[in-house]
């Protein structure tokens, strides 16, 4: 088996204004979905992060994909991977997942490593959880991933999506999303994008999600960043009861010297909340100062940054030799990223948390898997008795996002941008704001 | 495809009167065949550890795999190489190979998963190396490995084999015994197996390998255990150059403290040499200790009791985030266990030296492979176009090996027992010995 073609689809898709302490999320996410096509005709899809960059670097790499034999070219390519040594700063702080220029050789070989795990699935007939070490669960729980936001569902011109949630910019209106969430997709535990309102807004937002659904679901809080080492510990301190029971505190403060400070100080007080970080650590390198400094309790996976699902599993192993919990990140995205992201979580062991997803913020009308879109029931993906990654894609659904590509401004995620120009025009991403 | 039929064929296989610090290499040695046949007739080999306790233990799990699909089964196993958490000692220093009741459950598992990626890859038509990763190498570097020896080429009997080597029991017979090899299958690197004679025996034994072969040949020098520290550190510097360029010294005492303290004292002498092991960690679990420590940097996997090869992948990414280096273990053994060795060297980027194998040490007479010995040459197995591990049961061999089972006295290995049975029946394995 060899591979002869390889397609690189642009595809924007609408996104709500969502809030963080990024900014705003712009009315399309930039998506990138790849195929691999074998010369018996197999197809292998994965998605991965959009706009310029992430489709050159797979078009830069063209001539070292097309010809080779899918089982192989992972161990070919194996370097992209391999590279990178400890030491070297691969931080995410200060830049939004996707457009950090240090992972890009990662991310771009996950995209391919799917594709080829799609493709040989396809081609013998098997899941690719199982081709990867075989899975210990069918069904992967997923988390609520409330965001405050403005008024709009998203799109742009006569392309406007509707509003399912409308305006959550207070506590209450945000444990009225959560609960919408949970009718509609069942989940049992709760990630909360904070760093947007007044840290006491928050506390009092995850005050009121505990007392609203009951102790039984894990909350999460994530600020990205925006908090000082004192308000980290001030909030860490005041939602002890609320984010204990396997919940946690996600990327409080910037940096792994900050958050192994608040560790320090909540522990000092009896608080044993962990955090949790996607940005502190985004790569293996990242990881033995971590651990030193014992900065971090869990760390969020995830195949599209960590260079893939072999790369997860290599993570998730190192992270349960060293006791370290392990959830997993998501970014706006669809459904062939979504069964990706299930079929690594069903095939590891240690992932001791329920995932994040991006995915109940996209809407039916972008998804290009075909057949619709991916269910969550019961707060879970079921992997489907399907090859490969049990979707294909609907090539209608996939033209009308490169259409939407084609006609969207910009090329690259840029939540601060956004933020100035629809809210406020002085705004600046300040780390820490409070 | 479901696996519908598990065989386990306990072999014996003439072992020539090998020295060590745990004693005297029995005229054989016992090894495990295990097939596992699926519903449309495709047999997937791997070879472990013999006699009867591996044999009971497959055994024990022979529910576990007969009705079940290959490609899940290691998946749903996978506790058996999960459930290990840190700090527990899986030490196996005052153990030989194969004789450590904590690590059972993972070489049990190793055997299962070798089986079932060998029964995938003949059913796909595709080799073994490919479905754990992708191959990074086709050619395999393995090192020579020379013993002190008795005279005599193992067997019994009527069974009794040529003794290639002769009687090696100084220096310059080592070096006799090292040029036959390289000779024969053209190895560029040595691992030493010391401890046996006075340590200045074996300096001088390493230093007149130096002098004969060149600096370009790396030496490694492995007593298993037999030192103290102040043996350990004046061996050390006494060959500081000679294990320069990439050798090492492996295991030169006992246990991670007196390793650390080693290494600690070299270091203070200026002398780099790294420390090796594949007895003070033998599993994850052993890991955070050993990196505190700073007591080893080099480890040696071996997916035989690593528990298959994925986690020998998973291990060699932790070393690479680590700095540690990565050699491989060997013990006695035929042409199956070779293939799956190589496969996953062949698949592992960070494996950064040599791999051991006593594969010199067996004979034709007693290959279980069909077609006969796996070459050697240039020191380099090489990853053959063939589906699986490459290699097929010759089945009149192994009949031949379960009889020479049958007659052999012993279910397990004792090298102190033969010691004391043929060289001096006061004999007991001491650590320290010097």
């Amino acid at each position: 088996m060899k591979i002869v073609d390889m397609r690189i689809h642009s595809i924007a898709i609408a996104d709500p204004p969502l809030r963080s302490s990024y900014g705003l999320h712009a009315p399309y996410a930039l998506r990138t979905i790849l195929e691999l096509e074998s010369d018996d005709g197999v197809i292998g899809i994965s998605e991965t992060y959009g706009g310029e960059v992430p489709a050159l670097s797979l078009e830069a790499i063209r001539l070292n994909v097309v010809g080779q034999d899918p089982y192989r070219l992972t161990g070919l390519l194996s370097s992209m991977v391999e590279g990178e040594g400890a030491g070297i700063d691969r931080s995410q702080t200060y830049l939004v997942p996707g457009e950090n220029p240090l992972d890009q050789t990662t991310r771009t070989y996950a995209a391919i490593e799917v594709g080829c795990l799609d493709l040989i699935g396809k081609s013998v007939g098997r899941p690719v959880c199982d081709l990867i070490g075989g899975r210990v669960r069918d069904r992967i729980p997923f988390s609520a991933y409330p965001f405050f936001k403005h008024a709009g569902g998203g799109g742009e011109g006569d392309d406007l999506r509707g509003d399912e949630y409308g305006e959550v910019l207070t506590p209450e209106a945000l444990v009225g999303e959560v609960k919408q969430m949970i009718d509609k997709y069942g989940f049992s535990s709760i990630k909360f994008k904070g760093g947007v309102l007044e840290p006491d807004l928050e506390i009092e937002a995850i005050k009121l999600l505990h007392q609203e659904l009951g102790a039984e679901i894990p909350l999460r809080i994530d600020p990205n960043s925006a908090w000082t080492v004192d308000t980290s510990v001030r909030v860490g301190k005041a939602l002890a009861k609320e984010l204990s029971g396997g919940g946690y505190l996600e990327d409080p403060t910037a940096g792994l010297d900050n958050m192994a400070e608040v560790r320090k100080q909540l522990m000092a007080e009896g608080i044993t909340t962990p955090l949790a970080t996607n940005v502190a650590v985004t790569s293996f390198a990242d990881i033995p100062r971590s651990l030193e400094l014992d900065a971090v309790q869990i760390i969020l996976c995830d195949h599209h940054y960590w260079g893939g699902m072999r790369q997860v599993r290599h993570l998730a192993n190192l992270c349960k030799v060293f006791g370290i919990g392990l959830s997993m990140h998501s970014n706006s995205h669809l459904g062939v990223s979504l069964m990706a992201m299930a079929h690594v979580a069903a095939a590891t062991p240690h992932l001791t948390y329920a995932c994040d997803t991006h995915y109940p913020w996209q809407s039916e009308i972008d998804e290009v898997v075909a057949g619709g879109r991916v269910k969550i029931a019961d707060g879970c993906v079921r992997i489907p008795d399907k090859p490969g990654l049990g979707v294909e894609l609907d090539y209608d659904q996939l033209a009308r996002g490169r259409q939407r590509y084609e006609k969207c401004p910009y090329r690259k995620r840029d939540d601060e941008a956004q933020m100035r120009k629809c809210i406020d025009p002085r705004w600046k991403r300040m780390l820490p704001r409070w």
